[in-house]
């Protein structure tokens, strides 16, 4: 294993780690707070960042293997990094509730254990909302985007990092891509800031709220969420951003390089567009007599938009809508949001395989002779990538029901578990109880199980094998 | 396809139905109690039966498609005819309550729509709990053991009906195979009859019970079920047959055969018993401030058995019990007994493939050039068979969230939503919630919810697949 190079990259991740605080800690001198929550850190990252940046390597070679351990291992020191400010500006009580709220933030999740919104710094505030718009985009992949390095390098951390069944044929062009799906991103980003500014919010809350939308997280600023700013404008404007979050990001590339017809054919856009309405009609039917309809198709279309994105931003307390209302946000939960998104979950193109898979099964038991050819977009599916989205699926529902009997153990009861466990898992964020719901949060609970969760938010967002691979002794072994 | 040979063998089993309503029949006229309501639905399958076992064909030949139009056509025939004893003895309240009964009792789940204990007649009872027995053992299966059928036709249907990942090395002599496993099968009904008469069990109580143990089904005579016996001898017997019967049959065959170290060899089994001990000293060691250490253990061994084995019967209402506790008891209903036993679920031997092929993966990512081979019992496992594995959990929890989905149009919430579908797809009997726990039942919910829980109990039965090609439009195809 090229454990220098595995150090050196590690170095240049907490080097920029270091200077993503410069960001938030100008928020805290534009607001003449305390510098000194977000200074530690930042001098702590660097003076460890610095020396690794520097080891000498003797190949710059890396094989998948240290792909997988510079992105777990990357991902891990960006949440004990991110937990100090919490820390130091003493706004949540323990270390495992800085690093709960830090891998919240990080994989894109929004689920939270602060309660008192006011006594937490703005300058720290600002970084909780920023980590959501660094998670999104990747850390691996941005340091690809801004570093010179090998295709075999990109391949490797793109692999490892960027979510979904297949990674396209945009991979060997790497670093051009990713160049210019940041630009994208940062685009997308600073045109939502600009129209919630339009709405009334003010420029320190556009641009928080860009940041958490950009990511499909889901922090606020506001305890009560997006509906405690009270504005149907808002709330309209972030629903389409999340929605547009929520996309494959190559599909904004190819609309880019005007190959409209390919994203028109796309069909996990189509099943994405068929999703969002069918669901968003069926809770306005299941909570007109709540709302009136207008009403309900407006909050159908925001929820539906926050948890199939993955964001999780909240108006309404939906744990309050009829059940079955409710179970279709627990099956939007599982799906999230398109491959190459910002969002967590399974990803409906791995659903969508998995589903043609299953119906291919069954009409080769009726003919076992028949030849069955699964075909997303017109291409064929290979077997390897059915193999892992089946296994993936698998891996899923194991970790879910495991974390779930983790989370038992605090004595919470069966549907606060399981959609505790789903929601970290699939980077959401809120769950369908009252204690968890859009009006409640995690901090009440132990500290095992916010250790626990922590690792399930960076496991949805990393998918799993970044993560489980650091657990593996087979990884250390030469 | 050979529609007439279907019909003839859907002719059979209608006979053999019939043939099986005499057993009842006879409790009755013992009890003196009108014979009317087991008469009339023997002479309803016996008057279609006949001609239909008449039908002439031009070949005996059938393939896949035939095997599995027989067995999932012949179940839903099954369920029917098994439905009106309770509807002409005025049982149950509806038709769908009837169906709900006679598919819980014939996929050996054990849920029930019974409230009125007292106002069903001893002979309808007596054919309540037999219907477990029949389940167990296989209609089909059974078939093939009294009639003489083409080793072709063998396979196929026993490919259908038979649960578990793979068929084994016994496919081949299936008929004398399928005649040493069901004198087995009665031996230790039988024996188990006995040992619960010395109990203190009426003759009749005692051979009911003994049935409902056999095929892992879980109804009761008694609307406290085991626990109303108040005996510690009883639970004991029945603890260590529910064991006995989630074990897979073919290790009772080798045992005959006197081939001891393959079974002691035998990987599954060795799961079974770390897995009952273990959750047994798990749930002792939750309940003990409760019950004492003892009677913790007891009850632990005794619940851990009725779940684990998808028994169902209950003793004392565990959705008391801590969550945690609770949560192992849910992840033993997802799992179910060994391959080839009387018991539902996915199967110890599935989830033990699916848990070293992830592992494989995991390692294989670490080590892209590796070769992972997968070994069960010392051999390899194929490729297509992990991947039918993989595809069968896919479909698994597919249809348990869709099915929760369902339950939840009934208002219930989220925890019975989940497991009431939980517990049906993989035929335990009773919840994790109070309404449908030991001591509640599932006479509640509406006619929609209990027709769509009566497939799910077949399809689980089933293994899904026999019940599913039936929804293809291919199937029915020239």
């Amino acid at each position: 294993m090229n454990g220098r190079m595995i150090a050196r990259v590690l170095g240049y991740i907490l080097l920029i780690s270091a200077a993503l605080f410069l960001l938030p800690l100008i928020a805290a001198l534009w607001y003449r707070e305390s510098i000194l929550p977000l200074l530690y850190p930042l001098l702590a990252a660097a003076a460890l960042g610095a020396p690794l940046a520097l080891v000498r390597v003797k190949s710059t070679q890396i094989f998948a293997r240290e792909g997988f351990v510079i992105v777990g291992l990357g991902w891990l020191l960006l949440t004990f990094f991110g937990a100090l400010p919490y820390w130091f500006s003493h706004s949540l009580p323990t270390f495992a509730d800085a690093l709960f709220e830090a891998a919240s933030g990080l994989s894109t999740t929004g689920a939270t254990v602060l309660v008192d919104f006011e006594a937490m710094p703005r300058g720290v505030m600002f970084w909780r909302l920023f980590t959501h718009w660094i998670g999104g985009m990747g850390m691996l992949v941005f340091l690809m985007a801004v570093l010179p390095m090998s295709g075999k390098f990109s391949m490797h951390i793109f692999r490892a990092e960027v979510p979904g069944p297949t990674k396209g044929k945009l991979v060997p062009k790497a670093r051009q891509t990713a160049r210019t799906l940041y630009l994208l991103y940062i685009g997308l980003t600073l045109l939502e800031a600009a129209l919630l500014l339009c709405g009334g919010m003010s420029f320190y809350e556009a641009l928080l709220h860009a940041f958490a939308t950009a990511g499909t997280g889901g922090f606020s600023t506001n305890p009560a969420s997006i509906g405690g700013f009270g504005s149907h404008y808002i709330e309209s404007v972030i629903t389409v951003f999340m929605l547009l979050f929520g996309v494959n990001f190559n599909l904004y590339f190819l609309l880019l390089i005007r190959r409209w017809r390919e994203v028109a054919k796309n069909e996990e856009l189509r099943w994405y567009a068929c999703i969002v309405c069918g669901a968003a009609l069926l809770l306005a039917l299941g909570t007109r007599e709540r709302y009136g309809f207008g009403e309900a198709l407006h909050q159908g279309f925001f929820n539906v938009a926050a948890i199939l994105s993955t964001t999780g931003f909240g108006t309404v307390d939906f744990t309050f809508w009829p059940e079955w209302c409710k179970w279709i946000l627990v099956l939007l939960m599982f799906s999230g949001g398109c491959a190459g998104s910002t969002g967590g979950g399974m990803k409906l193109s791995r659903l969508m395989i998995l589903d043609k898979t299953v119906l291919a099964e069954l009409k080769q038991m009726v003919r076992p002779r028949s030849v069955q050819r699964i075909e997303m977009d017109g291409r064929r599916v290979e077997g390897g990538t059915i193999r892992a989205a089946a296994i993936f699926a698998v891996l899923y529902f194991f970790l879910l029901v495991m974390l779930a009997f983790v989370l038992s153990f605090d004595g919470v009861d069966l549907a606060t578990a399981f959609t505790a466990s789903l929601s970290c898992l699939s980077n959401v964020g809120p769950g369908m109880t009252q204690a968890i719901g859009p009006a409640g949060g995690y901090a009440f609970f132990s500290i095992r199980a916010k250790l626990f969760m922590t690792l399930a938010m960076l496991m949805g967002r990393l998918e799993f094998y970044p993560i489980l691979v650091l657990f593996l002794p087979r990884t250390w072994r030469k």
